[in-house]
């Protein structure tokens, strides 16, 4: 079968040309999020993301609340992406026979737990029984200032600001499957931070004042991927300075250990659902200082370029190289 | 495991139980869907329900656009229960290997293709891969009128109207499993109507005027079990007319050709997406009619009481007797 990305891709194309562009709907399946016209004040921004064990995690690998968190992390983390404030969610569970009832009591638990950490609830929900893997499922629904919803969009020139770290969520997962169940990457990998203080911080002013980013992904393919998206989406192209990848210590000592290039790991690897941002030069300083007044590490890695479609890495000695969209996918299946 | 309403009746009691009273939550978990506040003239209204192979359905049974048609059905009948118009959906598909592209698109075409008959929209969706059973999920979000969103609520003396037939899908559902492939009752499950015609009919003022049913459910697990559900939520009774359940005589002949009482059939078979709405003395011809005129049977098929808990169903021969909630589920299990 096809990868997930290019049957979303596909499945995306596909909606679009059958579905009338019907009234209130302002942005299209093929973001992080759908946004629909809510009311004169606010828009409603909807997402959707499932987890299946066998393909996205291990139960060994995780409590039922850890699973939770991380259903609602990789949901939470779509609507930052957006730059909208998350409010209420739906759940449904596919649970096969013999998961224990306190499991599944877990997985509701970090689920709400974690939403609620953000003022988001749970109101509704799905219950359906199978044979074969556990299968947890999301929607969630937000809200940002009418027309303010934060687009894949960048624009040539900008720069590249990631909020958030860069390989360390896909190390622990191989972590994990080595049956190492601690360390800060395991951590990275069972708790991601979705980066909404982050949007919170940048959109303060509740959207009376413009946006001060021109648009946004979250890392949940790999950098190369999602980056790509971007650029295809805005018809631009970018160059990513190798240098300044913000790859913490225990993530190149882990790349050191297994003989892996550590820029390649943080340029590939998924699932860290670090925030990235097209900031226009102008706005550099304030976002940056937001970013880390939100608690987030802000790393300036590069630029969009006019030239379409031309993706470049600079490496540390001044060399540039092409890169593909190369991400968690591809990296999973070639372990 | 428990049998898939007791584990949503305990996944709803737990929400409720750890979720705050949210600001904008209308109408919360526990109802055919949650009622959001959006705007000053509208609510939304939010339900999600899944399919899965082996479970709902199998793959030999349905053709692709006949799973999506279905998939849309259930949630479009959650949102009509809810006296709710559809506008956009999320899909969620978990697909296992080897199930052709070609099903997974006539499914998407199923999907996009039965809510475009109602004017409503995919507007995002999620692709994963599964080692597995095929898993469709939908999330579907509507509107109504402010406030005005029908509950899983009944009062006293109201008439017990059903909007639609009882026992066929059910029966359709049992034949495929026989390798049956045609007729009213197989097609009845293949292409169930969810009663959005006859919403439309009964809130044609666009909620200016007062609605004329006290409440409303659809039957997905079956008359029985899903009247208790209602008289639950309003501490109220029932009596049923088992002379006045709507059933047809292709279900009359099912029954009597496997042996089955007809009327215990239509009181607990599921899957039919009638309606069924408590409806005061004064509406009652103005509902029926108009649900006649929305191109479904109307009928009153007895009454709600203040005997709180007492559950009654009257026979030819006048004579009451008890019945419990024993849906589609136990059906299923006893086949």
């Amino acid at each position: 079968m096809k990868p997930e990305f290019q049957l979303i891709a596909a499945f995306a194309r596909r909606i679009r040309r059958r579905g009338s562009r019907a009234p209130g709907v302002v942005v299209d399946v093929g973001d992080d999020g759908a946004v629909l016209r809510a009311s004169a004040r606010e828009d409603l921004v909807a997402t959707t993301d499932a987890m299946v064990e066998g393909r996205h995690f291990e139960r060994r690998w995780l409590t039922g609340r850890e699973l939770g968190w991380r259903l609602a992390a990789v949901n939470l983390s779509d609507l930052a992406a957006m730059g909208a404030a998350p409010r209420f969610a739906l759940v449904s569970l596919a649970i096969p026979p013999g998961v224990p009832e306190r499991y599944i009591e877990d997985i509701e638990r970090g689920v709400v737990d974690h939403l609620a950490r953000y003022g988001a609830r749970v109101v509704g929900g799905n219950v359906s029984s199978i044979d074969g893997p556990l299968v947890v499922d999301l929607t969630l629904l937000g809200a940002c200032a009418r027309g303010r919803a934060w687009r894949r969009r960048a624009r040539p020139g900008d720069a590249i600001v990631v909020a958030g770290v860069l390989g360390a969520a896909a190390a622990g997962a191989v972590l994990l499957r080595g049956r190492k169940k601690t360390g800060p990457l395991v951590r990275a990998y069972v708790k991601p931070t979705p980066r909404l203080d982050v949007v919170r911080a940048l959109t303060r002013s509740g959207g009376a004042a413009p946006s001060p980013v021109h648009g946004a992904i979250d890392v949940s393919d790999g950098l190369s991927s999602d980056v790509i998206h971007v650029c295809e989406a805005s018809r631009v192209g970018c160059e990513i300075d190798a240098t300044r990848l913000p790859i913490s210590p225990a993530v190149r000592a882990f790349c050191r250990e297994r003989g892996l290039e550590a820029v390649e790991w943080a340029l590939h690897a998924g699932e860290d659902y670090a925030l990235v941002l097209s900031v226009p030069a102008r706005a550099l300083r304030r976002v940056s200082r937001a970013i880390e007044r939100a608690g987030a590490p802000a790393s300036v890695v590069g630029r969009f370029t006019k030239h379409r479609g031309v993706y470049h890495v600079i490496e540390a000695r001044g060399r540039a190289r092409t890169f593909r969209a190369r991400g968690w996918d591809h990296l999973q299946r070639g372990r």
